[in-house]
């Protein structure tokens, strides 16, 4: 088989670098350029000391046609422009922005802002939740590949949803993530003196971006589906998300029942990890894996799913190269151990 | 007036170090000894290299009579031990254990797992949170200073607690602490490399020992007393506590009412700070003062309460001193800004 | 005595911010204005969560005449200009920036790539390493106030410059600072990412601009004044320096004549600590205190002076307030412990 | 080619686990067992949630003929006890403690106070500085692993010491250590609390044991050989080293000379990059990769190298397999990216 000649636009984030390095070591791919605003003419390792030696390219100078496939690691709105004139050269998108993930262009633009630049895609679009889209994602041109903290707690959710579990009220998120997750532009609240010795909430309540796309995945499974209350934090280390979410029942849980839906859910699943009773999950599980981990505490009506991964890799790398794979027909894991 | 002669047991823990800090710089306050298991005949510099010059002495080699009131810093049991002897010498104790925190001993006995060594003083002991204790602090004889997370936690639900608000369900606390909570005895778990880059919640549910003690004081406040769901955080900190407290009422909270409860409870504080709408509270501003500041955020139903203190100070030998002015007839800040 | 009524320029910055703290906590001082050019209307607390409440205003609406004496906490160049400004209308200048430390304006103007704007104060200025100043600073005008690097380095050399020991070769400077000491402007380099878990040398052998100030005052000190090699990291902490100082000597040291020429030049000094043989400085002794302390390590010909301070205070804000008190005539620690 | 058997003696400290990592993904390696003093008859996963699960045996049970090789990452004394075991069983043996890196049984016997077990075997060890050992490595029954600081400093200076360059006076090494260095044995000094926020010179001068193995290879390679002056630093990150190296010249060094000597010394070299003029050497170069990557900064007589490497990779775990892959004729990569 000959390898996917991909490329990166929006190489010079940390997602973009992180996408960089797995693609570089991806046994079946073959990186064909990464683009920058900022940096043209440099080399990606002269902003990261550890990053493959690749070239960055302005996009402008890019020739779309060298390749098969390419990831947008861009802001939002200007995704999607640049989704458009790929797909129009018969690229496959894997998009790792908002641009795509809601199905009702009225959501995405109260939330982001500004007005939907290829709102006739949205309905193709595949949402990658790669464990739950295995049946839509091969062969798909444009994936919209999920959020960070979305991934971390839609995973958490999944097999309760699907269930049609009866929830009662809310379900509440308290959810942490390192800084790389805030991005790499300078920034007065990101800097290293604000963040270290520090731990700040942010966006408490109903008002973060990721509220939207996780209740409307959560409608797709749920015929009732519960409202969530989020509260994410800014926690001082560099990578990784975890997520406590408090799901209470008008009656109290089977601890054998749910164990047994999340383990089925997930038996076989190389990247989600149902830990056994008695170990919770930890930063330490994920940082550096292209894993989700989770771990159940039942307290009477009060089910507490507690959830962590890389916001880097699972929640947003990892997991697209992930989605690559099924789409072009490899084996899922190819590339990600 | 005579300086107060003051004496610390335990003090080469984190605890008992901030607590010589703060005794060593109080203008009312003559310090006679700070004692040790292990390190007799050194100084406290020798232990921390920026704390005061005090000599430390083997609790053996005391002179009972030369302190008009000891704070104990002791693990629990060996704490109410020599309150006893204190007690006895006619010297004032405040006990930043957990052995006098209780009123009910089954409850302590079953939670820490030890034979009391004094039930019959557990009804004298002042139950020292500070702001709620005033009546009965002066001229007390025993303080049993609060938990740190208790304290964090109460300070933020007391006043709708007292106000009888009808709470529907379970009160969901997501709390992290920073590592010196843990102790200063030499851990697998709290060595610098197990927690730099990771966050682990433990004990999460119902099984940490600071529920018993939170859940029976919001007995004390409220008729109908709701229970807690607690689940905390190791935090890559050195100190400082932070907590969402999600309480949920059957109706739409009043946003006005309760910004106007929780502002009149507080008013006049000098340590507990109630932010305005728009400003979450955040490690940032509590980390080496003696305040408590808490946030409100309103979601329909659900109230988010963010908490946060330094846990060694607010959260113990601070507030310990709060205690031991009041006690002792000072103003209530002197030696704590 | 009244209050000194003192302002602020640059007051958010991580040194301005440090000032404002210390400044208000002082018993002698009345703080009139603290400026910013970003936040005109604000309260320094809405920056800086834990600072005191002080309104901050645009430096053009400053009452010049409402003030005794004026820190300045600005960029080098506009710092020399708000001086002027100042002196003309009799108030007193102390300068934390580089403006007023050197006595050849080539020096500056090569070094910090700028025309100097008032070249004429520089004989004026007093060099405040306050140690070795208060001859001088008593009513002074102008202070210039010691980089932080410097301060760390020149406080370690002093005793054996004066002593005109003889040195062989370059003395070699390796030194380590806390990130604080980058400045609170937003920039890729100092974002917690990059720090965390990374240490970083920078401006390493002849290159950094507080080499031709230690070696100016140097000069002052010995009559064959050697040269320095100078190595700057970044580490990743918020405050702190520790520079190790390697000092060669054709013989070997004595070193009980180079302790004995330490322990007397620093005998009585409430803000420098030589350590006793066998304990060697680090940033615990001096974080969040006005001290410098250094340990003496004798290897043979070559000496290793140990020194360390926290860059915010006794590198900067801290000496600001040493500086202050001597200028005004009140006991030096005011304000400082 | 069958697959090598390896078994790892002292599987739980921080070396331990990164070598069962590497082992674990190595192509030719097959992993037969890990031993454990403490944990016996758990997985490695239940020790460090991300690693490989592997049961961890004691080593009284260990099936002795069931390997070709055996890494020890053993106490000192202790890891020699079980080479010879190895041994005489036809096992081949990578020692990543001290036991076999000395040729003069006094100079260990003196350092590291304790009667050497063996030191029959000395003559045999080769030892494993990968890029200076190629010639003796092939089939070799023992390899002594060089230390942490030891790879790092000597590979910085085993061009210019080989070419028998002039050098004035003792070498300078400023160098410092992520607390994985420390081991994870639980000691106050390597807490969280006591780490984080500090930084700490120890066993500074000649006191550190790694100062007598790095001047006896040095006294290999040169036949003036210079002494070193040792600082090492505890740095607050769980790995990497850097190290500055001083080396004084009576000349002026050429900067062309030297850098042509560094460049062709480590050209075609995978794991050792020289950095060009202009850029210096930081840990975010190294950590999680098997490298060393050092820069060289030129101030007249002196010459600036600095050197960096991770502790548990290059300097541990990484160059062990380095050291195995050559041992048994495997491309030496192999495993390693």
């Amino acid at each position: 088989m000959d390898k996917v000649r991909a490329g990166i636009y929006g190489a010079t984030g940390y997602t973009g670098y992180e996408l960089a390095t797995i693609l570089s070591r991806h046994p079946q791919v073959k990186m064909m350029f990464a683009t920058t605003k900022t940096y043209a003419g440099k080399s990606l390792r002269d902003i990261f000391p550890a990053a493959p030696d690749l070239p960055l390219t302005s996009p402008e100078e890019v020739d779309r046609g060298s390749v098969d496939i390419v990831f947008l690691c861009l802001p939002h709105a200007a995704s999607a422009a640049t989704a458009v004139t790929a797909l129009e050269a018969g690229v496959k998108v894997i998009d790792l922005s908002a641009d795509f993930r809601f199905e009702n262009v009225a959501v995405y633009e109260e939330w982001y802002k500004v007005k939907h630049p290829a709102p006739y895609l949205l309905e193709e679009a595949v949402y990658g939740l790669t464990e739950f889209a295995r049946d839509d994602l091969p062969g798909a041109r444009l994936v919209a590949n999920p959020g960070c903290y979305t991934t971390t707690i839609l995973l958490a959710l999944a097999p309760l949803m699907m269930a049609q579990a009866e929830i009662a009220g809310d379900i509440i998120v308290d959810a942490k993530s390192g800084v790389s997750g805030a991005g790499r532009t300078p920034k007065t609240n990101t800097l290293f003196v604000e963040v270290a010795d520090n731990f700040s909430p942010y966006a408490v309540g109903r008002s973060h971006r990721h509220l939207p796309e996780m209740e409307q995945v959560i409608g797709w499974w749920h015929d009732q589906p519960p409202k969530l209350i989020f509260s994410p934090h800014l926690l001082p280390v560099p990578r990784g998300i975890l997520a406590n979410i408090y799901v209470n029942s008008s009656d109290t849980w089977s601890e054998s029942d749910v164990r047994a839906l999340y383990t089925s859910a997930y038996a076989g699943e190389q990247f989600v990890d149902v830990l056994p009773a008695g170990e919770l999950a930890t930063l330490a599980h994920v940082v550096h894996t292209n894993k989700c981990v989770m771990s159940l505490t039942f307290t009477g009506k009060t089910l507490i799913i507690t959830s962590a991964l890389d916001n880097l890799i699972k929640g947003a790398a990892g997991q697209a190269v992930q989605n690559m794979n099924v789409v072009i027909g490899l084996p899922e894991e190819t590339g990600l151990f």
